[in-house]
């Protein structure tokens, strides 16, 4: 009876020191797989170092001009944010005049994204403004009239990761002064976003504008 | 021997039933403690709407004027972000004259939370400017002089609180603009702001200056 109740006691041992190394490796395999990924935020820092963004739109680029080449900016980093945009990109600007920013939001039109653009009156018609262009090539551009100035720089990628911070879409904001981005696909911070865009292009549809003056 | 196993077997299988639920009770609760507490993510949207910020100042307000009271605002809610600190504010921005954020500012000052100011270099002596009336006060402020224009508006609270986004703290910013603020301790955010603040805060460090001058 006792041999029987030592063999037992063993199985159930043995069991256990297979069961408890399993179970943890378990258990950690669970714990890595129901941690939420990390989400993304960047922060982009300018003035952006100078550097050719050649290579940025054209793969093959041998591009001879005199700055650097294969040099990751703030600037480079900002337009793979907006170029990797696969259904809509969605931007609300106070000034537009930097023709990097304007050549990236035309590639993605050519390649079928929806791009709608919300921009301040009073600075879609000043020197260098890209709206004109942007709108000539069939991009949706609304001008916001019922504010003092629509000061936001955000824009809305797929609808799901935000572009937001100090920096206007302008040369003299990208290469000389000292401005943030924020890149965050945080739904906390991308609804309110998203919910303020909807709000904006509704307020200033043409059609309702017209009614109004009626 | 029959009746022997059989027990064992009995003991067994009890012991894994009580010890199943158990278990999955301890798992659950596990995870529950190791999922990471909400982070502070929050979006204000301006113009702020009309009302009075007595109320955040002195607790026994019985303020008289002809604005709306108890309303909650953007205004409200960037001020009561502001007067949270309780050791520090790092504040880097472009054009600083709205009353109600310098008062906020003075009063962390009068009770001992150490402010430190960037300013840029052409905003700070405009009309209506507070940056005069804080440095009277005692508090440090630097201009930068190396950008065309330090065009951040950003403000870092105890180190780990971070308020940025389009808003100048202006009375025409808060009041008539569309802007936005994004108030958030995601620390993959904080962090680049706070080394953004002190990259800036030493470069404009007057000594150094008049150093580089001789």
């Amino acid at each position: 009876l006792d041999q029987m109740s030592a063999m037992w006691t063993a199985k159930v041992l043995g069991l256990a020191v297979v069961a408890l190394p399993l179970g943890v490796e378990l258990l950690l395999l669970l714990l890595r797989r129901l941690r939420p990924a990390r989400t993304l935020n960047e922060v982009l820092f300018f003035p952006s170092e100078l550097a050719c963004v050649e290579h940025i739109f054209t793969s093959l680029s041998s591009c001879l001009c005199p700055l650097p080449h294969s040099v990751e900016t703030s600037l480079s980093r900002l337009l793979r944010r907006v170029l990797s945009a696969a259904s809509s990109l969605d931007l609300c600007v106070f000034a537009f005049s930097n023709m990097n920013l304007s050549r990236a939001v035309l590639a993605l039109h050519a390649r079928g994204v929806v791009v709608r653009i919300l921009s301040d009156r009073d600075y879609v018609a000043i020197t260098g403004s890209q709206i004109g262009v942007l709108r000539r090539a069939g991009i949706c551009v609304r001008c916001d009239a019922t504010s003092v100035h629509m000061h936001h720089k955000f824009a809305l990628v797929d609808g799901r990761r935000l572009i937001t911070g100090s920096l206007n879409w302008t040369l003299t904001a990208v290469q000389s002064n000292t401005e943030n981005v924020v890149v965050t696909e945080e739904p906390d911070l991308v609804r309110p976003f998203a919910e303020e865009f909807h709000r904006l292009w509704e307020r200033n549809d043409p059609a309702r504008c017209l009614r109004r003056r009626k």
